[in-house]
Parts: C-alpha cells; sequence; structure tokens
C-alpha cells in the first residue's frame, strides 16, 4: 500500500498543478486587465478540475486508509482511476478554449459534455475502488461499521449529480460548470469529519472507542 | 498527516519546477548573449517565484510539524494554500512578459499588481492555515509557548509587506517586484533557527528543555 | 531501498502525467465532435504508454519489493531504466503526430518503429535489473524460490514479444500499437497475484507459508 | 530531514523528467528517418542533463544520508542547489536549440558556456552542502572518517574539471558537451561503492566494522 500511495499522491499532485501550463497569456489589445478578465473560462475550468482532483485525492486518502492491502484488482482499479485524474487536464484545456467563444455553441456543447463524461468515470471508478475493497474484504478489521455504510453513502450521490448535470450541460453549459464546481466543494466538506473521527477513535487509549 | 505532507510536497516541487518552462529560448538578432541577457524579466520573475515558493514551503513544513492531526477546516485551508501555490507560475509568466516591455505601461502595472496580490492570497492562507491550527487546538502539546507565539510573529509582517509592496508597485513596478524578493529571502532566514531549536529540544534526554 | 523508491516513483508518477500534455486541441472546422474523434491516434498513444507505464511501475515496485539493498550497479540499472521511461513521451508524441498521417507511410512505419525500439529497450532493461539482483545476491533471504523463478518466467516473454511486434509494424503500423496495448494490458493482469501471495506469505505467523 | 529529502526528491524527479518535453516533434521534409537523425542536439543535451541530474542525485543522497539532521544554513545552501537544478532546463533548451546551428558559432560558444556554467554552480553548491555539513558538525557520529574523506574527495575534483571543460568549450563546443557527460557518468560510478560500504556496516552485529 505504500507505494500504491506514494505513486498515486505525485500522480494526483501532478495532475493538479499541471492544470496552470493551459491559462495562456493574454495578447495585448485594448489593454491587460480586460485581456486578463476576458480568460474567464481558463479560470473557471482551473478553479473546476482543481476543486474536483482535490476532492477526489480527498476520497482517494479516505478510501486507502480504510484499506488494509491491495489485491491485484485493486490495483487496476486504482490504475484505472489515476488514468482519468491524469487525463482531466485534456477535457480541461477543451473547456477553457470553448466555453467563451461565441458561436460556436455546438462546440461549447461539446466540450462540456467531454468534460462532464470525464468527470463522470473519474467518479465511478473512485466508486468501483471503494466497491471492490468492500467486496474483496480489503478493509481493516478495526473500521467501524458505521464508517463504511457512511463513506458509501457519500460516494453514491456524486454520480447521479454527475449525470444530471451532464444533460443539463447540453442546454445550458455554464450552468452545467458551476453544478461541477458545486458538487466538488460539497464532496470537500463532511467526509473529513469521518476521517477525523475514525483518527479519534483509533488513538483513544486502549484502542476503545466510547461511541460504538 | 502523512498523505497531507506528502501531497503537499509534491505540490511544492512540481510548481516550482514549473516555473522554468516559463523562460523562452531567446531568438537570435545581434548575438545570443546579449538576446540571453535581454530576458532579464524572465530571470527575474523566476527568482522570485522560486524564492517565495520556497519560503512558503519553509512555512508550511514548520506548521505541519507543529501540528499532531489535521481536522476537516485544516485540510480545506491547506488545499487553497496548494491552490495559491500551484496558480503562481501563470503570474509568473505574465510578470515575465510585460515586466520589460516598454511602452506598454500599464500592462506592466497590471501584471506586477496580479502578482503582488497572488503572494499576498498565498500569505494570508499561509497564516490562516497557521491560525486555524492555534484555534482548533491542533498543535503538539509539546510545543513551546515561546516557538507558537515566534511562529505567530513572523508570519504576521509578511502581510502587512505584500500590501505596501503592491501599493509600491503601481508607481515602481520593478521596485515592487524587487521588494517580493526580500520578503521572500527574509522570510528564508530566521524562521529556521526556531525549528532547529525545537528538534534540539525534543531530542534532549528524557525531553527535558534546559531553556524553558 | 527507501529513497531509490522514492525517486523512481517521482519519476514513473510524473512520466506517466506528462503524455497528457501532447494531446494537443483540435482546430475546429466542421465540428468539435469531429475534431475530437479525429485525434484518435493521439489517445490511442496516450492509452498504450499509459498502460505501458503502467506495467512498468507494477513490475518496477515488485522487483523492489523483493531486493533488500541496492548495490551501486543495480542503482545504475535503476537510472537507467528510469532514463527509458521519462524518454517516452518523446516517442509517444511522435507516434500521436504521424499514426494518422494519410500519404506519409514512411513516417508512420519510422514513428512505429522508433516506439517500438523504446519500450524494447525499457523491457530489457526492466529485465536487466531484476537479472542483476538475482545476479548479486540482493534479494530478501525471505522470497520464496517459486515466486523468484515465476517473476524471471514472467519478464522474459515480453521481450520476444516487443522484438515480435516491431517487426510487424513494418508492414502493419496500428496493428503494433494494438500489439504493444496487449503486452502492457497482459502484464498488468497475473504478476500482482504473485505480490499478493507473497504478501500472505510473510505476514502468515511465525513467517510460516502453508503452501511452501 | 525527512521533508527535506521528499521535497528534493520531488524536485529531482520533477527536473530530470521535464527535460524529454524540450525536444521537439521533428518537421517532416526528406523523410521522418533523416529529421530525427537531424535533432542529435536534442538527444545529446536532454542525456548530458539526464546524467548530471541523476549525477547530482546520488550526491545529495549521499550526502543527506551521512547527516544527522538540517540547520537553517543547511536548507538554504539545499534550496539554492535545488535552484541550480531546476533551472538546468533552461540551458539544456538553448544548448539543444543552438548545438548543431551551423554558421552562427558565437551563439554555440554562448550556448555551451552558459550550460557549463550551470553546471559549475550546481556542483559547487553540491560541494558547499557537504563541506557546510562537516564544518557543522550536522554529520551523524556514527559515519566512518574514512567514508567522509572519501566523500569530500570525490566531490572535489568535479569543481576543477567544470573549470577546464567550460574553457575547452571556447573553442571545442562539441568536445565541451561530452566532456560533462564524461564527467556526469565518471561521478555515477564510485560514490555508490561508499554508500553499499556504509550500509553493510552499520547493518553488521553491534555496529562493529570489521573493516575499520
Amino acid at each position: 500500500m505504500n507505494r500504491l500511495e506514494a505513486f498515486s499522491d505525485g500522480v494526483f499532485a501532478i495532475a493538479i498543478t499541471l492544470l496552470v501550463l493551459e491559462i495562456a497569456v493574454p495578447r495585448l489589445g485594448g489593454g491587460l486587465l480586460g485581456a486578463i478578465v476576458g480568460e474567464w473560462p481558463s479560470y473557471l475550468a482551473y478553479l473546476v478540475s482543481f476543486a474536483t482532483i482535490g476532492a477526489v485525492w480527498v476520497a482517494h486518502s479516505v478510501i486507502t486508509e480504510h484499506v488494509e492491502s491491495a489485491d491485484p484488482p485493486f490495483l487496476r482499479i486504482n490504475l484505472l482511476l489515476l488514468f482519468f485524474v491524469s487525463f482531466l487536464p485534456f477535457p480541461t484545456k477543451l473547456l477553457a478554449e470553448y466555453l467563451g467563444h461565441d458561436g460556436a455553441e455546438e462546440a461549447v456543447r461539446v466540450a462540456v459534455t467531454f468534460y462532464g463524461v470525464t468527470l463522470l468515470l473519474t467518479s465511478v471508478t473512485a466508486s468501483a475502488l471503494w466497491g471492490w475493497a468492500r467486496h474483496a474484504h480489503l478493509i481493516h478489521e478495526s473500521a467501524r461499521d458505521a464508517d463504511v455504510r457512511y463513506l458509501t453513502h457519500r460516494l453514491t450521490p456524486g454520480l447521479a449529480g454527475y449525470v444530471a448535470i451532464i444533460i443539463v450541460g447540453v442546454f445550458q453549459p455554464i450552468l452545467a460548470v458551476l453544478g461541477y464546481l458545486v458538487i466538488a466543494l460539497f464532496f470537500l466538506v463532511p467526509v473529513r469529519e469521518l476521517r477525523a473521527s475514525r483518527r479519534a477513535g483509533t488513538s483513544a487509549p486502549g484502542g476503545v472507542d466510547p461511541a460504538s
């Protein structure tokens, strides 16, 4: 698990940092301030992808924290998750390029849908990683049932959310992008409570958890 | 904390190394030596950003060294800090592009201000990370009060410095860039004394620190 | 071994994530959807290189898991392996550029062969790393003979496969690229069984393995 | 030391992997094979920089292995070393661009000298890092005097070699580049013997080293 975590952390950290390379230096013409402001699709795409990779990293570290040892399918699903995460800079680049494009409605729609499908596949793979860990009994025996159920419960609605927003995006592309941001920010919030409580539980004297 | 540190180290290391990609190969025309010298804004921007990310990394490792375990807000503030750090290559690119631009005074001013505001937000977020650790009692009990007060004291003047230099930058852009370099170098100096002294303290036999 | 693993993991993670930078944003002209679909050589090259680096990373972590300490030649062979791994984004770029190029059959053939030779050299170096570890008795005494023989057996056919496909690629470039994908996916499958079984063996009470 | 090593490893791994981005896809025109061969300056520059960063990484891991804890100057010298290492892709790019340029002798000379000076500064900083560790008594007490003297002895001739080759490079640029490759490969060879012997020594029962 150590090298799996180190390698995954590396891919997450690189993917999240490469995103900034896609923001191009604006060309002058009527003032730099206006040119910078005119690049808002780049910033929005950057922000949404950053928040999403951050959220997936949080989910990934919660999952691996509960998992005792990796078996072959777990490792392959993990590699598939890293595949989608490291692919994300490309749809982000497409989104940044076409989001504010007037007179190219078809391109905007395609770019937003392509972006959303990548997010959906990332999210499905993260759920599959957790699902496999539960199915193959890879989870620490010390993990509390309530935590396992809670994490399962948390990972599911994201999928339905992505499907719904992909459909919305065909008609309202910018609204869909904001929706993807909301899902990522929403995911960043309460999962950590779980993690903190588990930590507190394991560090209690004698390993006894008064809450269970 | 281990994976938070590993992931953060990854983002810091990548952001600091990506900076060099922004330095373009100079076009020939009157000798390569002159062309290389003529790219001084790129080198200056590179140097200032490198020193700043280095200083933030030092501050980050001092902060996490004092923190026992991360709670959800700490993790989110940390992600926000990584957001500004990994965004920094973009304002650096803007600065390198427009700093030596004659006849584009407005662009120079905008680029320098944009750069300074990013540095200020990075610095504010680093202070908030430490402030939250103190507020939520995440700090190791073994940490000495003098160290905690000293670190708090050290992180504050940077903020005032950045605000002052942003204002100076409207009138004297190059002076402001040099000012940002001074803040980073200044920060790199004495914080480590604290860290070293803490180390010495904790490695003393019986955990007793003769200085306290 | 710790820093060797950390440094190697870093190079693998960066090389696998940099691949996405080579996929260019398609130019509009008859719809973005058609333009995205028309970039299939980029996606195929990306997928094959991703799977190959993933497979080499798996092989590398199985090898280092069996190795107790690195001697100077092991370290140099490891550096050579990282050399080929970090070079791979360049032949990938060539492949993505020329694979779908009509009317440039010689270029397609050269690009596919160049790509295949790089994969072959990577594979030869990985085998040499393992061969040296066996030759110089760097392997943990606790490693089971069956595992060592199995891993030796697994690493060999890849070499013959690459040589065969390089020859096929002169006549059928696209078939060869698919062949490289098959080798990588094939390698990703059963090696992990070995690793998992070894893990199970070492965690058995008293280190006794009932299967041996 | 842990985070210093992790952060340094990250910077080394990224700098060594970014080098490949500088190799451009050759334009067609008379066959891809000829075009690829015609890019030999890029490959040579890539190879020399890869070997040099690899050698500096080896030196860095030997140094940090002997060092018990970092004090503030050690950390700042280390940051300076990372500064030169992460800057190296830029002179490499210059070298790749101008090395095979016919009719631009001044540019070739400037590019080779600029490259050599960066290597020299990297080497001087690595020596300074080790020198400071010795001066400030940061070295493990268990380190054998013979090892410390040997490492000091190994790090010095590199400096003289770089100065000599920089002068040669003014008259024979390509010869100088080959010289830089020889220094890096030469350095990669025997330093590891030391490390291995030290490892063997510390793992001996009772910490007694029969060789001393």
